[in-house]
């Protein structure tokens, strides 16, 4: 599996990928899911994928060449390079779709693209298997592909477009950090590229290593914190609940023998 | 869609299911997931259930029968309990898979079957569509059926066999919580039994409806918690990051102009 996260604010970008690969339980490895395409002071595009490697690596092949017409160089707009991207997904499709179909393999594949092109604010995309595409707005600034369900209570619960870059990091870390708790195939190293809007070339990134003090840090603290904000909820007060109102439902509820 | 959550613990058992169940978006209704089998002094036996609502009512009508030579109230142990829900998971399946299967519709059901049955401690399993099953253990007290993830983090957290009832009855109130507000298709009211082992006979039942008091206030002060626990995490700290050891990583991911 996979888990990568990106939000677009105000102040610029996220991105945050893990690089656990896995075919079979049996079979897992270390694959970056990041791609970096870098114009300085022209463009700053990043590229996050899941699903099927052998696909996905297909399409970042394909965006690595300039033989193409329009390529994510050429690209004047972020919504231009989307459509780059939106086609290379079918031109492997076109490829690969009849082959995997006699193994009964899906051709699954899904992309976070995001970043700045010179004129244009940052913009955040979703690209999906059939090569089509949604944009993050103000009210869903955020996306996730892969393992997307353990990570996304914190992210709805913190994320605007006005929360800073350093806390919309720190939101995404804790949200790896639930899905890498919860789900084996999801694993560190981490990479993660935080890009401040305007700079148009890479701002600060960093791969996480299991010895991460940082990451440790917060790990380990978000557990304790959250143990004590459970403990620190009202106790249950029975006496308070609907008991008598209860009953008629209790009793459509029950079996017994003499039925 | 559907959320069902239960524990085994020391003092007993908790049981939380929610009622709604939709087919398709646009058809969304209230079932009861809950049913209880009871002969006080004897044996309480409570049902959840997940999946297909004609297979799991149909399970339902089978187990409420008391035709078959071995039920739920002949049952000497709870193993042989679970033994009769996958005897009745398996005449439904041997009934309609073939009729299912011309429309392309899935022999899908899970259930988590608990209780006690005097002479026994309470014991809690999770039955599948093959009418096979697992018991939960010292390590992992709970089952979850239905849309588990978004609940799943708190439960490992918080409970073990040594939580008190109160305090796990609680937790599957904040598992739920986490689900229902990130899937639309599980919804309130929500059915509470908590059973004190020992008691063979229904502890304490209540439906919890939106306007619930005790719920209400826990969803919010855990929403507020949590939003101050992230808040009270370190503050990122990128001078200890490993940027330097960063750099050859970097310099893979990128896709430069000159490539």
């Amino acid at each position: 599996m996979t888990y990568c996260v990106a939000a677009n604010l105000h102040e610029g970008l996220v991105f945050l990928s893990d690089s656990r690969t896995n075919a079979g339980m049996d079979q897992i490895s270390t694959f970056r899911k990041m791609t970096v395409f870098e114009r300085p002071g022209d463009r700053l595009i990043v590229l996050m994928s899941a699903g099927n490697l052998a696909i996905t690596q297909s399409v970042r092949e394909i965006l690595s060449q300039s033989a193409e017409s329009q390529t994510l160089w050429s690209a004047r707009t972020m919504a231009e390079a989307a459509e780059v991207l939106g086609h290379a997904v079918r031109a492997v499709f076109d490829r690969d779709h009849k082959a995997l179909a006699e193994f009964n393999i899906e051709f699954n594949c899904t992309f976070i693209l995001g970043g700045q092109i010179a004129g244009e604010h940052c913009r955040l995309f979703q690209v999906y298997s059939a090569g089509n595409f949604i944009e993050a707005g103000q009210e869903t600034p955020y996306f996730q592909i892969g393992e997307s369900k353990y990570g996304k209570p914190i992210l709805d619960r913190v994320l605007t477009p006005h929360t800073p870059l350093d806390e919309a990091t720190k939101c995404a870390l804790i949200s790896m950090d639930s899905t890498v708790r919860s789900n084996l195939s999801v694993g560190l190293p981490l990479d993660l590229l935080v890009y401040h809007a305007g700079d148009l070339r890479v701002g600060r990134f960093v791969t996480i290593q299991d010895d991460d003090a940082y990451f440790n840090n917060i790990r380990h603290r978000w557990g304790s914190l959250l143990k004590d904000a459970f403990h620190s909820l009202p106790e249950l007060n029975w006496s308070s609940m609907q008991i008598e109102r209860s009953a008629p439902i209790l009793e459509r509820l029950i079996r017994s023998t003499d039925q």
